[in-house]
């Protein structure tokens, strides 16, 4: 359980950015850092408070993701 | 292999929703509960059959989706 | 602008689905009831609190979404 | 309104796939052709009939879209 | 680790797609497969060349996907 | 047209994220600056060269999305 701190938020219409990353296996630290840092660039680009932005990461393992016609995990 | 019997389908150019839901994990019995009820939304308010609706729900692990910057499993 | 009434909402972590639905061209009232009804949906089923749940209608024109290999607009 | 015949399917558990296509602007005469051959490529592949497979297209425009940090419109 | 042939390709603004594949699983032979077939649905549509496609596929269990209510699992 | 200089570039099987975010409306100034600083981020966190990321922003109008079982244009 967690506080949710949203209580004062007047949002306009644009507010509450869903992003999601599709992207193969990383670590726990990474995939940490990486939420930080997106929801830095939309607080930064966007003038938007940070508790209005979610990061939703799919990770895909290797041999369900193919790029130039070949799994990633063939290459 | 199944028989499909698609072949005398009649379409209007709305129907056939897909709808994908990015969740943390839940229970089978709740997810089942859910897709029922989300049908059950779309038969309701666009009068379509529920045959017409698929749902699938992407389960994503706490540590690889965030809101406000951090992690769910860091909250 | 708009009030955003998520103060005091303490929160599990698998709450705050998201929401996508992929369809057709629909009128507004009916997207206005289907935004209603899938949330209460989340409501019933899982028991969480409306306002953590959003709904993304993408609406995908005839002719850029296709079913048994012919586009919509075609059938 | 419109019948819709699927009372009767028997479903394989891995049939019925949703596919969903990011890309920029291109004509209907391409998108016809893109549907009716990435419907082939499931039929080939996984041996299941066409009219279980779905396409979406969703077309996003140049100044929506970026690689390497940079909007495509501004390339 | 692989070398990734992306050198000297000049591409137009609607190049580059992605394609995400919802679909219940599969073995990584049939998945080798489809990714190939995708592809070269792209580069015989739309003439561009097959490094400039990614094939994502999302592969759900059948207790988090359904289709007229109920879900695949149970069927 | 544009060059796109992926040659020489040497890929473990994680890079090649995809983004995509869901929002409302914004203005191209915006969203050029979001691209920026989304692939920013995958740069510092991932350490991995800005031209593997992709940002695709689907951008959703306000009666086509919604919170708390209402649309976002009757809030």
């Amino acid at each position: 359980m967690f506080p949710f701190p949203y209580g004062h938020i007047r949002q306009g219409s644009s507010a509450m950015p869903i992003v999601t990353v599709q992207q193969g296996p990383r670590s726990v630290e990474l995939k940490r850092e990486l939420v930080k840092q997106i929801t830095d660039a939309f607080v930064d680009a966007y003038k938007i408070p940070a508790e209005t932005v979610q990061v939703w990461i799919q990770e895909v393992p290797t041999d369900s993701w193919g790029a130039a016609g070949k799994l990633i995990a063939d290459k």
